[in-house]
C-alpha cells in the first residue's frame, strides 16, 4: 500500500489545486463527495457516480453501524466490495448523525450511548468505537469523533464543547495508529471546531496540529449560521491550516458555497444536497436551481442544460422530466439525482482548470454571472 | 415505413418462433414486453431495457391519457421521443384500467366515461377515442377497446360482453384506418373474448378474423380464473387464430405462465410482475423466485444468479441486496428491476433458441427441473 499523501500542485489567490494520494486512487482537489449514507449515492449506480467524475464518495458511519452492521461489512470484504467501489470512501465519524438522528442520546467523557431511530436498539459510540467501525468499514479516509457544538453557542459552551472534542481527537489517533486493521494507505483527520470564536477555532486547530492527523477538516459549520457568517470563519481559520494538508469542510454545501470556500483555501467537500434535491424535483445547472416541478416544463422539448457531459442533462426534455417527477416515477429521482451529482462534478472540474490556469478570478466572474442570468426563459 | 409483417420461421409442436416487422425494428418472437406505463419502465433506464434483449416495450393508455396527456406527448414528438425508446412499443387500449382504477365509471354502446383516480377529473373513452390516443402516442401495435369481461361470468353475460366488445372491435378498426396520422407500419390487434366458454371463444375469434386484424390477442385471461382453466382456454383459443398472424396474451404471466403459453402457439406477452415484484424485493431467478427481504441473505456473498448476463445478478452479493430492500432505498428496486427484466428476456431468448434447434421438449424439461430445484442452499 503506497503512503497517504497530500501534493499541492497550485495555488491562485488562495485557491488551492492539489492531489489527494490513497491506496485506493488519486483525489483531485478541489474535490466533492458524494454522499452514499447507507452503502449508497442514492438513485445512482456507482459506475454513474464514477462516470461524473467523483473520485471518492462519503459513507455515513451511523447509519452502517446501525445496518447492515460494521462487523458485517467487515465480514463481507469490507464497504468497497460491498457497494461496489474500488475508490478512496471517507467515512465521517458518526457524532453528527447520532446528535441529529438518534433518540435517548447520553453524553459522558467516555462517549455517547443512543438509541437507534430505525428500531430503537441501543448503541455506544466512543472515538475509539468510531474509529474501530471505520476501520472495520475499511474506510480510506477517517474522521475523529467530535461533540458537534450546537450554533448558536456561548463562548463558555464552544470552549467546553471544542475542548472535549480536542481530548477525543487524542483518543482517536491513538485508536487509529492502534487498530489491528489499519494499513499505510489510510489518513485519520482531526475537526476544528469553536464555533463562531476567532481565539476558539485557533486553539482547535493548534491543539489539533500539535497531535498531528493527515489533513483537517472544519466543522460546526453549515449548522444554521449562513452563508456569510460560514466564510467568515474560513476566513480566519482555513489559514490557521498547515498548507500541505488537505483542508476538508464538513456538509457543505449549494454550488455558491463551494465557489467561496475553494476561494478561500477549501479542498473537499460533501452535502447530501444534489442527491436529496435530485429526489425532489430539483436540478442544480450552471443557470442555477430548476425546480422541475413546475407547470413552466410540462410543455417544454428543451433538455435540462446540453452543455453538461450527462445523459440525463443532454438525452430527456424538461417535460419528460417534469412529467416523471410529477408521478412520482423512479426515473426521475435517477435521471436529477445523476444531473445534479454531473454539475457539482464539472463545477469542481472548473475549478481545478480555472486555478491550474491562473484565471480563477475569471472563473468566479462568469460563476457568478451564470448563476444570476437565471433559467432560460420559458417558451 | 415497411409494411407489418409477421413472419413464422419456425414450429416446434404448437412452439412458435417468428419474427414481428414493424418501421421501428424487429420483435423477436415469443416476446415478452417490460410494462412501462407511464412512459418509463420503473427504476431502469430505457438503454437497460434495451440492454437485456427486449424488442418492444408496452405503455398504458388509461395513465398516458391522464399525464402528461396524449396531445402533449403528440406535440411533443410521441411517445418514442418523449421517452427515448426508438423500438417498437404496444399500447394497450385503456379498457381494462379504466375498469380496475378509474372511479365512476359509466358504460355504454358508445363507451365508457369515467374520473381519473389522479384527480377526479372526467373522462371518455370509445373505441375511437382510444385509437386516437394511441395514434397521438404514435404507438406501432394498437390494440382494439374491449369490455374486459370480469371472471367468473355466467355464459350469458360472457357472450353479451363478448359481442359488445366485437362491435367495439369493428369501430376501432375503421378509426384506426381512418386516422390521419396512422402510417404504413403500425398495427391493429384485435382482441379474443368469451371468458371460460369455448363456443363463445370460437365466436370471438371467427368475428374478429372475419373483421381482420394484424394480430391477435387473447384477453380475459390471468383475472382470477387459475394457471390451469387459463391454460386450458389456450388450448381450444389458439388453434383458432390464423397461423401467419402474431398472438399476444395479455397481461400474462409467471416465468411457468410463459412457458406453458408458448408450448402452446403464443407469441408475445406483457406483465408487470417482473417490475413490480422486483419494487418489492423479489427476485426471478432460473431456481424460481427469491425474496431478498429474508433475512437468510443478510450475510450471503454470493451473487442472485452469477450465469444471467446483467450486472444486477452478477455484481453484486445478496447481503447487498438484502441490505439494500430492507433499508428502502431506490438502488435495491433499480437492481431487482433490471435483475427481473433480464431475467425474462433470457427466458424468451432461450425458447428461441429451443424452438429453433427443435428442442423445446428439452427446454421445457430442464426449465421445470431448474425451477423445483428451487434457490441455492444457504451458507
Ligand atoms: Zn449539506
Ligand atoms: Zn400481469
Amino acid at each position: 500500500m503506497s503512503e497517504f499523501r497530500f501534493d499541492l500542485r497550485a495555488t491562485d489567490g488562495k485557491a488551492r489545486l492539489g492531489a489527494v494520494h490513497t491506496s485506493r486512487g488519486v483525489i483531485r482537489t478541489p474535490a466533492f463527495m458524494p454522499v452514499g449514507t447507507a452503502a449508497t449515492v442514492k438513485a445512482l449506480y456507482t459506475e454513474q457516480v464514477r462516470g461524473t467524475g467523483a473520485d471518492i464518495l462519503l459513507g455515513n458511519t451511523y447509519h452502517l453501524m446501525l445496518r447492515p452492521g460494521a462487523e458485517r461489512v467487515a465480514s463481507l470484504g469490507g464497504l468497497h466490495k460491498f457497494m461496489n467501489w474500488d475508490g478512496p470512501i471517507l467515512t465521517d465519524s458518526g457524532g453528527f448523525q447520532v446528535m441529529s438522528l438518534a433518540k435517548l442520546r447520553k453524553m459522558s467523557e467516555e462517549g455517547v450511548t443512543f438509541q437507534s431511530h430505525l428500531d430503537g436498539s441501543r448503541h455506544m459510540l466512543s472515538p475509539e468505537r468510531s474509529i474501530d467501525i471505520q476501520c472495520l468499514l475499511g474506510s480510506d479516509i477517517q474522521m475523529v469523533l467530535d461533540e458537534c457544538t450546537p450554533f448558536p453557542a456561548t463562548e463558555k459552551q464552544a470552549a467546553e464543547s471544542m475542548q472535549l472534542s480536542q481530548r477525543w481527537a487524542v483518543r482517536s489517533k491513538e485508536a487509529f495508529e492502534a487498530h489491528p486493521r489499519r494499513h499505510e494507505g489510510q489518513a485519520l483527520f482531526g475537526i476544528v471546531q469553536g464555533s463562531t470564536y476567532p481565539d476558539l477555532r485557533a486553539e482547535s486547530a493548534a491543539g489539533l496540529i500539535e497531535t498531528g492527523f493527515h489533513g483537517y477538516a472544519i466543522g460546526g459549520l453549515a449548522v444554521g449560521e449562513g452563508q456569510k457568517e460560514m466564510l467568515r470563519v474560513l476566513d480566519y481559520t482555513a489559514p490557521l491550516l498547515p498548507q500541505d494538508r488537505p483542508r476538508y469542510l464538513m456538509g457543505v454545501g449549494t454550488p455558491d458555497d463551494l465557489v467561496e470556500a475553494v476561494s478561500r483555501g477549501v479542498d473537499m467537500f460533501d452535502c447530501v444536497m444534489p442527491t436529496r434535491s435530485g429526489r425532489h424535483g430539483q436540478a442544480f445547472t450552471r443557470r442555477g436551481k430548476v425546480n422541475l416541478k413546475n407547470a413552466r416544463h410540462a410543455d417544454d422539448p428543451r433538455p435540462l442544460d446540453e452543455s453538461l457531459d450527462c445523459p440525463a442533462a443532454r438525452d430527456y426534455s424538461r417535460a419528460y422530466l417534469h412529467h416523471l417527477i410529477k408521478n412520482g416515477e423512479i426515473l426521475g429521482m435517477m435521471l436529477l439525482t445523476w444531473n445534479n451529482v454531473a454539475y457539482y462534478q464539472r463545477l469542481m472540474a472548473d475549478m481545478r482548470a480555472a486555478i491550474e490556469a491562473g484565471d480563477f478570478a475569471g472563473f468566479y466572474k462568469r460563476f457568478k454571472e451564470e448563476q444570476a442570468e437565471g433559467d432560460i426563459s420559458p417558451l
